[in-house]
């Protein structure tokens, strides 16, 4: 039952948690904790460090080991955390996930080898399959992240499911933010069990009602509070009305952000809300926004009805 | 003047060279360097490992590192060497050029981050600038690396431009994997002495005479003989009919390769004509071709007129 699925491993809203970084481009470790802290304590049930929205793709292995050992040593627990361990090399998400179980980290969120283009699924299994076999912990849970838009090609069902038989323990769920609802839905229905969490809040009480466990999506890192709000009213009575109403209002803030990058979005709009400009740094290609384009943001999501329901503690 | 330009760096034709490896897809080091010193024996002007085709970014920086350290230690000379240093990381970048120049590298080709899609010029320019400043070794001489089809967007005119105007004397060139001729004549019209390599020896004897340095490829694992013979011809009288003619039997064997991934592909042919199968492991996400892919390759090849001019010694 989903009951029963909602017990057995992390569920509810995830926030691609954002890392922030100083005006060197350093992470700002003390502010990248406080934000974490602030996630949880206002509405999110969990989080996904080092992920897309995290720039991990723009930190080095060490880096991203850096940020587990700061989480490792924190006193969130580690059965809310599926950090990214995506890595075109397969040694660096072997070493990636190693940390990863040593902190007790709930599941890893893992890319396809992302460089490469063209591959078949053969070589897509091989790759999943070999970093399974040699980190070797039948404590791994490991959830596939399907993102074409960023990685250039799908993860395909026949894959997943592939995955998923040859790895019924491990391959446990998967994070998908193709956008596409159809894809979500085929995979709930040719993988019973399976762990589902749309990349976007836009499909969060869509998603529940189909069998998903919740979200894991960037924007909540603004919208922690309303989407933590559709997720317990779910949880209360998920065929109710007012379920739908939250998820309306949740729905229109979402797309609020449509149009610019959404990392220096969130980064923006953080340090608009909060005044506190040292929000603003991205690493290199991501880029902050202009203020006009800020403004722009802040404007959009107040016609959208949405205010963010505290503002971010300074670090 | 062309010839100036010729003797003032790297030029001629570049193998981007195969990485061998063992049976548990680990670098085979011995083999990488019997191969480095075939090509170099037969026809190659230069190598340019660790790219692309090197499966580079299969590879950790570390082991990357180790690559180039063994190149360091080999009686290869480094005034022939361009290795690949692209990573999605700055500081990854950062590492792997610091042992380059400690190597005596003649240039480094790097990639742009090429996990974020949808970013803007500014933050391209943003991330090769941050690198090369964090570098900060005037004898850097970076050669920018144009492959949109696995990157998923172009290095822009605009964009190259600006980094030749902005650092003169260390963006000295570019390797263009895009195919589009148009692009590469654009790029030597928009900057007077710049350095272009074509990614295929299919534009080798056209880019020698609108002004490129020679060419850097994949398929020159196999080609290296041809490719240098016309590069020879070309130096020797430009205009020759006899160089076209060994262009258009190059241009055949290049055309030859189409369909199957390169990378296994080349491993595949080098396998098949030497009947040592240590060659045909690639790690994850390629995969070694069938045998029956294999024999239509060598096939293709055969009707194109091409043999191997001497077979890779055993390592």
């Amino acid at each position: 039952s989903q009951s029963e699925l909602m017990e057995s491993g992390p569920s509810g809203v995830f926030a691609a948690s954002l890392t922030p970084m100083t005006a060197d481009l350093e992470i700002d470790h003390k502010r990248l904790m406080a934000h974490g802290h602030w996630l949880l304590a206002n509405g999110c049930d969990g989080l996904a460090p080092l992920g897309t929205t995290g720039e991990a793709n723009s930190l080095s292995v060490d880096e991203r080991m850096a940020v587990l050992d700061a989480y490792g040593q924190s006193d969130i627990p580690g059965d809310c955390l599926i950090p990214g361990v995506g890595s075109c090399a397969i040694p660096d998400a072997v070493r990636l996930i190693r940390r990863c179980l040593e902190m007790g980290a709930a599941g890893c969120l893992m890319l396809p080898p992302f460089y490469y283009k063209g591959v078949s699924d053969d070589g897509l299994f091989a790759a999943f399959s070999e970093t399974i076999q040699r980190v070797g912990d039948s404590k791994l849970r490991l959830y596939l992240y399907n993102f074409p838009q960023q990685v250039g090609f799908p993860l395909s069902q026949e894959l997943v499911t592939r995955l998923v038989k040859a790895y019924p323990d491990t391959v446990v769920g998967m994070k998908d933010s193709s956008g596409d609802w159809d894809n979500m839905a085929a995979t709930l229905k040719n993988n019973p069990g399976f762990r589902l969490l749309p990349g976007s809040e836009e499909f969060l009480l869509k998603g529940l009602r189909a069998g998903a466990v919740g979200c894991i999506s960037a924007t909540v890192n603004v919208t922690a509070a309303l989407s933590g709000a559709v997720f317990t009213a779910w949880q209360h009575d998920g065929n109710a009305k007012q379920v739908d109403a939250l998820q309306d209002r949740l729905t229109a803030a979402r797309k609020a952000f449509a149009g610019p990058p959404v990392i220096p979005a969130l980064k923006g709009f953080l340090a608009a809300e909060s005044g506190d400009t040292a929000w603003l740094p991205c690493r290199p290609p991501n880029m902050a926004l202009s203020a006009a384009d800020v403004a722009a943001l802040q404007d959009r999501l107040k016609q959208a009805g949405f205010r963010l329901s505290s503002l971010p503690q300074a670090a």
